[in-house]
């Protein structure tokens, strides 16, 4: 076997590509930031990607064209009136060398001054702007009232090049600047720039866009430091020209608010906007139209047309239905976790999906001594999982091949990486893995967050939200239908849970993730109700229909059998509080204190699932049973509603025994405790695959050590196994 | 010295009383529930109490008057309608001995039938009641929703007599029925019922008011459990005829729902609306102008007035001005701890208050081979620090005499007691003891709620409130002029700020400890920012004026220098993490860590202070100092703010060590650091109280412990000293 593998090259590195090539079975090669591509290697047969910057590296045409530089929404921080006038510097806090503020557009009508204390924004005869000092000037304040200015400011520098630059400590480098491919000059030049670089690298085969036209929210401070970042935030996407245009669309009035949002920049944990929600959809179609006319060159040279998942790539939403008609031909991205992997290999209407896997050949991790096996095996091994349920279609390598080319050891694991993924991508080919139920995340975002719930830079462990994160990752690799709905696609068409067996709820109360106010909503809550009632499975993670309303904190609690206190019931006596640890769903956890005494104890639960930051003050209501408590704050419960079962844990980071958790829950919850054993492994080290249509099933091993186990097929019938560490196992059904 | 003492008495105990009422200098006698009064102790010259039950103990009234007992009102639990019509059962998880539907008065007028999925009450045309089935019937409720039922019930067993019959498995005994002073006939008996009881028991000195009209909220189940508590409720203090007088009054039309609060009951945790806030004032009113009618009569009879604070209390508000009106000669309450000890020693306008100690002179307590010492010695010294603050003015005993003269140990050390309190009581008389700064307690209920703020059931421990609690304990024997501030107070006059050094703001974001919506009032938050600003003091412990509004979670994060991670600030990044533990404010933290290693490391700060159950997702702004973070979220922090400075906490259960760090804090947050070394004890479990009117001070042991000490006079000059264990010293100055 042989391809579906991509790998970087350079000029000095010619036969140890061609060695590689032939060694690892590449069938694409790839120049990289501050590589440049051999033409030796022109006629290997394999495919040349070159990256493509669509929105920089082209300062000539940046500066003579100021006005049509990228732009970006900034708020100030809150700013108190004492006596007198108020002066706001704009720029405090915000790197000089990365943005300006814009004063070539009317600054009335697209900068705000608010009033954070009552909330109103300011007319504009009430401020002033002094361009000399760079400072909003209110003359007559109201006395110990905050204030923020929300203004337009250019990219002066592109954030992901000050980022290498900073990072990697480059010195007099020209500071590369963003310009705005949405706005008519650049736009028209733009087009005739693809043109032209395609003429000029006739050899290349695939153009990997790096990306379309807008940076996700990245700024850093006066020290370099990063300020701000939101992977998912559109406030880099914005111009008068743009604005005027998503005004006359939509038909109501432009703020700066919109975007600005309190100075939270409608990140994911926002519940969003009306307003929020219309711009994102304004984008999306705009930006769908001018990847076309890109995509479009493309294919008429003859070239296929990449997307680098990254970067500037605010604006395509590739779970999106726009995204469909922007012509693009495959998506790469990089591979972090299972969520990552699979952010990437579930995007629809793409002839392939590429994951660049980690190391990257930088010196960070190829230096004398280090060991860059250790963590490419952990990559791949976290991210196989995920491909196991959903390929993506190639993997490849990013970097400097002749630093990979000195660990022989290295040279030799992506040898068996390649060929392990060449194996299980043919054995999975074209068919829907076994899926034992259907499963659906619900929240304000639906299928726009797919796999990316909770995250706010690529994959960036947070503490306040890995018990929550943990979920999705632990999905990412089950043996699950899983399914992204937002509250708005219920509210347009209930029949969306129709097909769910499972729906899930994780986050904190009064965010996206758990819905808010939409919990009030009596159409959402009642078809939620519903749906458990007549024999539908839920599970909620956090503070799931967190929102205090006519009696309840969590909307749900009722269905759920557990609630928060919150001061407002402490005058209720509870007494409901005994455990129940021999429940179906705790059966698999692991008695680990009693094992490490050795004192013959009962084998079972004295051991507790990791609950990460786990929750305070729930309680459970009369009826419902709790697996776990921890002094009176219940940790795991459950509860019968109507036909229906829910399940409340209060947070799940991700682990082998968390996911098998999980699993259990949606079994429990969906009254399928009877399917366990199909497909199964009795080690939740280990999981098994079934590709029935293709006749074909894996066993796994997802640890670094050997793991026993006993496997049970679709049938029921079982043997033993041991594997090696990380080993897969194939089969014939 | 003699006297400030009350003590019980029985008909069996006639010698010992004699022999106690000498040796403890005793100059009162009362009965208790159960006991009776002995003629020959009529004649000692000492006071004699009786106690009146002005609600019950007679069935023949109230069944004569079934229309006048008293009634509560009541939520159902949340019924969920699925197919066809709803049945909600009234009385399900309720005792059918303690409380029976109204159905005399009109239902569709006093009861409410609420769909709690939109908030709506049900039109009466869409319900019915069956009688028969105590059910409420919905025809055609809408599918999933959930319903419940707000009723009238009348209390057909009085709840603190149910309460002593159900904790002493007292056998048929008959169930007093509480009748509703309140209403026409009821009052106008009650009159002569009261006159006849006087005339009855001539020897009577006192008439102890056990209490007046309306019992706090105490609901029992089917099984005879406590359901609900709340010793400030209000639920139970209705009636047909009280409503309508209230929405003559008020001028606008009632609901149920301003009494049953989504089934929240108004508890103090809520932050309160103005219809409850409204029917409190009418309360108050209403029971003043009853309880003076009562009193009067008493006053005619050369008798006095003696109100018990509990049980039937409600609408009586001793900290109110209405209740300045009532006539009320004395009070007498029981001690739990400082807090409780100064909400009856801080009632204004009244001759005398009177603290019952602990124990009570039960089997509970009082059986073979039980040390009630201990008790004794715990409720003392616990309550002596608030004494010293804010004496009482006598102290008594209940229950069986005849059970503590078998414990001589116990004799003699309430002998100690009686003495050490008269010593004290004559050294503090008439002065107001040394106060370092003036503080204010700022919620949304001000000074009705003093001392007893986050209390639900009378000094009962809650995990959800001690750490916020802890701090109304330090205060309550704290050298501070403590005062309570309500929103509504500062709304209606910005100079009750004037006079305050520094303000705290305690307990959960959008509670009425902290304010909720008080936040977004423009009024208020620059009120407090510019109180801060010019220099005032402000502490915040738990989530101060938490509540979402326009950019902040915390309103006051600015002047705080913390903020809450609610999610929606993941994106900025956060560099101020170094902690600070060399502060002021930490310097009487012990080093237990290192006491207890005696490895020799650096003296100070590896201990923690007991933050209780801390918060978690706190985070420093730019600029603050954090003086104590845990794995990265702070528990303890301070800031600059203007000229003034705030102090932020995470919880402070009560202890002398954190007593100490509260004291350091208000000296701190108030500048006046070199404030500290007045009237001070080195040893923080050790306290300095002067009274400098007198000429006195003292210096108290709270530990039951010998301790070695510093104490600094008013002057700063110092002495070393050496206390036994609980030991009080008193000083000239």
């Amino acid at each position: 076997m042989n391809g579906r593998l991509t790998i970087p090259t350079d000029l000095d590195v010619v036969p140890e590509t061609l060695e590689l090539m032939e060694r690892w079975g590449a069938d694409a090669i790839r120049d990289a930031d501050g590589t440049d591509f051999p033409q030796e290697l022109a006629d290997t047969g394999a495919k040349i990607y070159k990256t493509y910057y669509t929105t920089r590296k082209d300062n000539e045409w940046a500066k003579a064209n100021p006005e049509e530089v990228q732009q970006s929404y900034l708020m100030t921080a809150f700013h108190l009136a004492t006596q007198g006038e108020l002066r706001i510097k704009l720029m405090a806090g915000i790197s000089p060398e990365l943005m300006e503020p814009n004063t070539r557009d009317d600054i009335k009508r697209w900068w705000e001054v608010v009033d954070r204390t009552t909330g109103a924004p300011l007319a504009p005869n009430q401020w002033e702007y002094d361009e000399a000092t760079g400072e909003v000037v209110i003359s007559t304040p109201i006395q110990y009232h905050e204030y923020t200015v929300s203004f337009l400011a250019y990219l002066i520098w592109d954030p992901v090049h000050m980022y290498n630059a900073v990072v990697n400590d480059w010195k007099d480098v020209e500071h590369q600047i963003t310009f705005d491919v949405r706005q008519p000059k650049t736009r028209e030049w733009s087009m005739r720039r693809l043109r032209k670089f395609i003429e000029e690298h006739p050899y290349v085969d695939v153009l990997r866009f790096t990306t379309f036209f807008h940076q996700f929210t990245l700024v850093f401070d006066e020290l370099r430091r990063e300020k701000y970042v939101d992977w998912y935030g559109y406030s880099a996407s914005v111009s008068p020209y743009i604005l005027a245009q998503f005004e006359t669309e939509v038909g109501y009035k432009f703020r700066p608010e919109f975007i600005i949002d309190q100075g939270y920049y409608n990140n994911q944990y926002r519940v969003p906007s009306k307003e929020f929600l219309d711009f994102q959809a304004f984008q999306r179609r705009e930006v769908a139209k001018l990847v076309k006319e890109m995509t479009d060159i493309c294919h008429e040279y003859g070239k296929e047309a990449m997307m680098f998942l990254g970067d500037h790539w605010i604006g395509t939403e590739p779970f999106m239905e726009e995204f469909q008609t922007a012509g693009v031909d495959a998506i790469v991205g990089s591979v972090g976790n299972g969520s990552t992997l699979r952010l990437i290999s579930d995007i629809q209407g793409v002839d392939y999906t590429e994951g660049r896997f980690l190391p990257y050949f930088f010196p960070d991790s190829f230096y004398d001594g280090a060991d860059p096996v250790i963590e490419a095996k952990e990559n791949w091994v976290t991210a196989r999982r995920a491909i196991l349920r959903s390929p993506i279609d190639r993997i490849g390598y990013g970097g400097y091949l002749k630093l990979a080319y000195k660990f022989p050891k290295f040279v030799e694991y992506v040898e068996s990486v390649a060929n392990e993924f060449r194996e299980l991508y043919t054995n999975i080919e074209g068919t829907t893995p076994y899926c034992v139920k259907t499963v659906a995340v619900l929240n304000s975002w639906g299928k726009a967050r797919a796999w990316g719930a909770h995250m706010v830079h690529h994959a960036l462990y947070q503490r306040q939200n890995y018990a929550y994160a943990g979920v999705i990752e632990a999905l990412s690799g089950a043996p699950f239908d899983v399914k992204f709905i937002s509250f708005d696609d219920l509210r347009a068409d209930a029949s969306v849970l129709a097909d769910i067996d499972v729906i899930i709820n994780v986050g904190d109360a009064d965010t996206a993730h758990t819905g808010g106010a939409a919990w009030a909503d009596p159409q959402i809550v009642a078809a939620i109700r519903e749906f458990i009632y007549r024999g539908g499975g839920f599970i909620g993670v956090g503070e799931p229909s967190g929102h205090q309303y006519q009696g309840h904190f969590f909307q749900l609690a009722s269905a759920l059998g557990v609630e928060k206190e919150t001061g407002f019931t402490l005058g209720y006596d509870k007494y409901n509080w005994d455990e129940h640890r021999d429940h179906f769903i705790l059966a698999d956890v692991q008695d680990a204190a009693a094992e490490a005494d050795g004192a013959g104890k009962p084998a079972r639960n004295h051991h507790l699932p990791d609950f990460g930051e786990g929750k305070k003050s729930i309680y459970a209501l009369a009826g419902a049973e709790i697996l776990v408590q921890k002094e009176k704050e219940v940790q795991l419960a459950v509860n019968e509603y109507g036909q229906g079962r829910a399940v409340y844990i209060s947070g799940l980071p991700y682990s082998f025994e968390n996911a098998r958790l999980l699993y259990r829950a949606v079994l429990w919850a969906d009254h399928s405790e009877d399917e366990l054993h199909t497909w199964f492994s009795s080690n939740y080290n280990v999981e098994v695959h079934a590709y029935v249509e293709n006749g074909k099933y894996c066993v796994v091993n997802n640890t670094y050590e050997p793991q026993s186990t006993t496997i049970y097929r679709g049938d029921g019938s079982t043997f033993n196994l041991e594997l090696a560490a990380n080993e897969i196992c194939w089969y014939e059904i």
